[in-house]
């Protein structure tokens, strides 16, 4: 079939090295392409900007495939079906798809959500009715485990996640605080039910929440990173929990941050859990049942380092905290058998 | 009652800086106490030496009260009861405690723990059947959730909980990797059935997991931090689980290292997960019907950024990576009414 006219997309020219800037983009023209049996062709209305995509732009290893360089950049976009061969659709219908940065696409017509423009601005389908939301309400609600009362700390709290999760923790009775970029911002944090926002631009996050979170925080929703988890770590709350969503402060760049980074965790979807034994004495019996059974049937065997005399226990000490020892550390303070005090 | 003998006890004499010195502990003898109604006389015979208790050395905040300088320290002991005027236990019984590094100590009966001294011999219930083994069966197993043919790495394998939590992977099925500090130890590892072993003092734990892990880590059990933490991040597999039941190269930190400390993860026993929304596609249908139910009712409200123009696409994205939109940021790449193609 002949072309009908021109779409214009947005390809990926150049990997970006750190920002991105304009010609690591390119606006390119195609033919309108025409739909085949069961297809359908969309001429794409509104399209996202998330900034998942920064990761995608790079080569490295991330949870969703690299851009290649050369073809157009993908992400959420609402059009409206224009031609069908598809009884899944008409033409007018309204639907959702990964076909963003270009104008038009076509795509079998069963492979599409459909969007019903009654419910809401068909537009909402890329922010708090679609993946945004969705987002928000995951990470908050099933992972954040928000409870009545606690205090949750949000980044980016302007952006189109956090000011979700922002409005969700109130729902959920929470006391919530929020970092923004600018005054204006944090203004708006309020208007949409925030308690407390600051401006991580005129006042460092760690000064910030120890002044607006003093008895420190439960849940952490994290779209930043940087010296946003820096300040927050310390001041979680016994059982806290951090939802880490993004890490924009990292996502351009060039070079390793000193210290652990903690982009993995997102990109493989990592649990971190720092635990104290004291706090599950609940299966003290479990284990006392199956340890003893595993030691006496030679399935778990236990080594000794011990040393001797009470006088000796500090130097003990230290050399278990050199590595001195092997297995257990036991210091004799006395002759095993009994005798009269 | 007069005293019948004296009992030396270890005091802590100075908080330490930095790593301990012999000063910061002193020797003092104390009369032996005599008990009172309901209460026994018990003379240690093994006690502990583990690594939180740096940790109680220092006036820092942690899970567990700070040491009190001029006080004797405390810890896990085995003892045997000398004089009892307790129904609950008899002269000869053995007990375990909290009442370490002192020779003598006198409490009331019912609240020791009484040791089955057939089971095995009493220094056991300071490790494989006492809270060195406890932790390691809490933290791996159910934290840990370790699950057959996985991937285990366990740092500082050859201490006391390390080589449990090792012979634990094992009865789970996994293949199981640890690091030890000397070439003796690592061959220890091999010993009780770790499947391989590394000496971090001679090969980076980074470079020792390429080799060792070439297909990355499932479940990592932290006893290290430090270089060992910064190796195993970036080589987690997919929802990977970081178990932190201590972080004892940071202990004696006098400066704070770069990037987030972790300890906080441990001392208020903090989970934070990484997440993508797309791997909780199950949730998307509760989502649609929660979510624009509150967004009918105003109960969450959703602003939007528009740039105008495919074109200005790219100048869209950079501005929501340097923070310019205020809610969902999106690109009107057409108009609203449809248009035949």
């Amino acid at each position: 079939m002949a072309a009908k006219g021109t779409s214009r997309e947005i390809r990926l020219a150049a990997r970006p090295v750190g920002f991105p800037k304009g010609s690591d983009f390119e606006l390119a023209e195609t033919p309108i392409p025409s739909p085949g049996d069961g297809e359908v062709l969309v001429r794409n209305v509104y399209m996202s900007v998330d900034p998942y995509m920064r990761s995608r732009m790079a080569e490295r290893k991330s949870y969703a495939p690299s851009f290649k360089v050369g073809d157009p950049m993908t992400g959420g976009a609402v059009g409206q079906v224009v031609e069908s061969r598809s009884d899944a659709l008409a033409v007018g219908d309204w639907v959702n798809s990964m076909n963003g940065w270009r104008e038009y696409y076509v795509a079998d017509g069963g492979s599409l959500m459909k969007i019903d423009p009654a419910l809401a601005p068909v537009s909402k389908a890329l922010g708090v009715l679609g993946l945004t939301g969705f987002t928000a309400y995951v990470g908050l609600l099933d992972l954040g485990q928000p409870k009545e009362g606690e205090t949750v700390f949000v980044s980016a709290a302007a952006g189109a996640v956090g000011s979700v999760v922002g409005q969700l923790a109130k729902l959920r009775g929470c006391r919530v605080v929020g970092s923004a970029g600018s005054p204006e911002k944090v203004a708006h944090l309020r208007e949409i039910g925030y308690d407390e926002g600051f401006d991580y631009k005129r006042e460092s996050p760690a000064d910030a929440l120890d002044r607006l979170c003093p008895d420190g925080i439960d849940v952490y929703f994290e779209n930043v990173g940087g010296d946003h988890l820096e300040a927050a770590l310390p001041r979680m709350r016994t059982f806290g929990r951090i939802v880490v969503c993004g890490l924009i402060a990292q996502y351009n760049d060039t070079e390793l941050q000193p210290g652990p980074s903690l982009v993995p965790l997102l990109t493989s979807r990592v649990t971190i859990r720092g635990f104290i034994v004291s706090d599950h004495f609940d299966r003290l019996a479990d284990f006392l049942r199956d340890m003893s059974g595993w030691y006496r049937e030679g399935k778990v065997t236990d080594e000794e380092t011990v040393v001797d005399g009470i006088e000796n226990a500090p130097a003990a000490f230290m050399g278990l905290l050199r590595g001195e020892n092997r297995g257990k550390m036991l210091v004799k303070v006395g002759p095993d058998e009994p005798v009269a005090a």
